[in-house]
């Protein structure tokens, strides 16, 4: 551990969390006024830097990456949160390109919304501005402090990282690499803040900042969104599950709706838009040739009454069935009597995240589009496009199931609000 | 009281308060469903009928307001309550034109906010759609009954409705004839619901109602706010304070400084975007023309060392004086040295409502609306214009000084969402 960080950490019982938390949150919230006063073009040029630093830096990353690893081993982490902790030469470029390419994004600070002009001669605008501060609390991939802290950064917010313990030295080395480039850049270093201590309370006392964090983006299991959404005095944005599902219509063409449904399940099974539940329209014709290639591709399909009619492999679906985001090569599926029992199962039982209806009929794919209400609602295409890089956000910060704010992946805009600017000649209120 | 409100009302203590509203609530968004599906003019056409409708529910509105005076006389209601609270035919007339123009304000669901299409064929489009369920928690005024429902209703929202119990007849009477007239339009009558109890604990289990209750707008005084921002754990969108700068710039033209001033403080002291503080550039040439117009129309000003020099008759201001909203003919004035320090002053004083700067130094001007991080910055204005109405919005729900999801002045926008529409082709991710 670097003196630097011992300086910073809090010093035996004296600071308590909330008081680490109020002294890091206003070093960042003033770090981040400087930030949003320099040009677009300072901010990008920076965050390049900042790219180039982090491939500089390669030889203090891995290293501590490889204790992060040998930790993680003598602590008997799995297979999958091994794989996510891991870095390696090919990692840490990517992850310093996809920073380069944050860069490059187009800035939302600025961008006018909307105009107008009064009667009595008052224009007023308004125009997209920072949040402020966001705290990113997250698990296991040590990318993420290098991805969360690059869109704060070139949306002009200022970021607060809390990352797992598991990749502390990571953490800890991607951060000062990216630091070291950014204020290369002329961008004042508390603009993207590492929390030098694992205490447990510290994330408590970020959830409840009130005033002080603008906003909370969780990004890790689901154990770790609930808890931050259960106690968080703070706006989140987050999705805790991707109970997505896929509707196959009576008229979707059978060809397209095998492919579709196998894709939106089984190419990547634990992703948050992967399929977890396929509805399928009572007189659709070809039930049996969504199923079979699922089954033969490794899938465990779980079904109602009418479903397990379709192939005897299928395992009766429980209750919970319906409300259970598997993240893993499990599939439940219904038979519903059309369009109507599909939106109202899906009212039921979806998180909101992503779900699609398959069909050649222009007037059941509108209604679905108008009457399924989550963040995304997709016609003839697989559920696995839900991603921000995948919908040319170009990264994303987060998808977001909530109602208020953003809704969906979330990139640039969604870490930006708006102001009013009203420009006179001297009014004055009648 | 009607037999229909004692039916709904909980039966002696076996609704809990929290059961009452997640019936409600739960009422409210089917409710909701059908209405968002409703086409806009049909929410247009029956808005209209409600404002039809509670014209002609005088002869029911105001003897019920007559009680609710009554007792608020013999409860002892102030004079400025008890204003508030009074309905005559005048001002029921005004409520039902404002329920009228509502509806004929645009309808922001179904807005396309922005489409693009994917290199692979997909088409994406976010589209507005409402929010959900809107709490109301309000006092005094009976209008906000009528008001926010008809926000809400023309945004495709369902609306629960928690009065104070000293409009409870008023707002009994006019939530009667509003939704007699929605419902002559076909929109669901649990579409606007008033809580049947004054039950006290039912504020805190609306506020505590997460994934029943979409957002709470509280309206009403500083006390009210305040204890629905502390207790809520669902979105609120709410001001605390209108603590609301004028800083009058070295290059200001007097004439119109003068008048400017004089207007955002005493046009009417009571609303949130008055002024409450001047700032008063240390080189601007007339400081005194702007102070003794504001004495002789009767306001208390306070100022610090310097701006005591303006005038003998200016009292001394405590360090509380730059953090108070008076809503009340007092102001506080600093003499400040230039921008810089202006803008110091509002960062640190500021509670984020609307701030202005006069000048005719167009750099000033820029800087000032860059760096002022309020809702709403104005330029050469009387703050007092910090009004949906006055921004052209056609009504409002309230002014918001949250950074997330809507600011300043909202009105309908404010009052959706939207979600993604992806429209493909059979796409499968690879």
């Amino acid at each position: 551990m670097s003196t630097q960080l011992q300086e910073i950490a809090p010093e035996s019982a004296q600071e308590t969390p909330q008081a680490l938390v109020e002294r890091l949150a206003r070093a960042g919230r003033a770090a981040q006024t400087k930030l949003a006063r320099l040009p677009s073009e300072a901010r990008e040029a920076a965050l390049k830097l900042a790219a180039q630093s982090l491939r500089r830096a390669e030889p203090e990353i891995l290293p501590a990456n490889a204790i992060d690893m040998a930790n993680g081993e003598a602590r008997g982490l799995t297979g999958a949160l091994l794989d996510r902790l891991r870095l390696d030469p090919a990692r840490l470029a990517a992850m310093a390109d996809a920073v380069a390419q944050v860069a490059s994004l187009e800035d939302p600070v600025g961008q006018i919304i909307d105009s107008r002009s009064r009667p009595n001669g008052l224009v007023l605008e308004r125009v997209r501005v920072p949040i402020g501060l966001i705290g990113i609390i997250y698990e296991s991939r040590p990318n993420v402090t290098a991805d969360a802290a690059a869109l704060c950064v070139r949306s002009g917010n200022a970021a607060l990282l809390r990352g797992g313990s598991e990749a502390v030295h990571s953490n800890r080395a991607i951060h000062q690499a990216l630091v070291a480039g950014l204020v290369e850049g002329g961008v004042p270093a508390d603009v993207v803040q590492l929390v030098p201590t694992q205490d447990r309370e510290v994330v408590g006392a970020m959830l409840t900042a009130a005033g002080l964090v603008d906003m909370i983006v969780p990004r890790g299991g689901k154990s770790l969104v609930a808890r931050v959404q259960a106690d968080a005095r703070v706006p989140v944005l987050a999705h805790l599950d991707g109970i997505c599902h896929t509707f196959v219509h009576a008229a979707a063409d059978p060809a397209m709706a095998q492919a579709v449904v196998l894709n939106a399940k089984m190419r990547r099974t634990g992703i948050c838009g992967a399929m977890e539940t396929l509805l399928i329209d009572a007189t659709y014709p070809a039930a049996a040739a969504l199923v079979t290639p699922l089954i033969e591709a490794g899938c465990e399909v779980r079904g109602d009454a009418r479903a397990q009619a379709i192939d005897p492999r299928i395992l009766p679906a429980g209750a919970e069935d319906w409300d259970t985001e598997y993240l893993d090569a499990v599939l439940s599926v219904a038979v519903v009597d059309g369009l109507d029992a599909a939106i109202a199962h899906i009212a039921r039982h979806s998180s909101g995240h992503t779900d699609a209806i398959l069909t050649d009929d222009a007037q059941a794919a509108a209604r679905f589009l108008n009457e399924v209400d989550s963040a995304i609602v997709m016609h003839n295409a697989s559920s696995q496009f839900a991603d921000g890089g995948e919908f040319g956000l170009g990264a994303e910060i987060g998808i977001a199931t909530g109602r208020l704010h953003a809704r969906g992946p979330v990139a640039l805009e969604g870490l930006t609000t708006y102001k009013w600017l009203v420009r006179g000649t001297g009014q004055v209120r009648p």
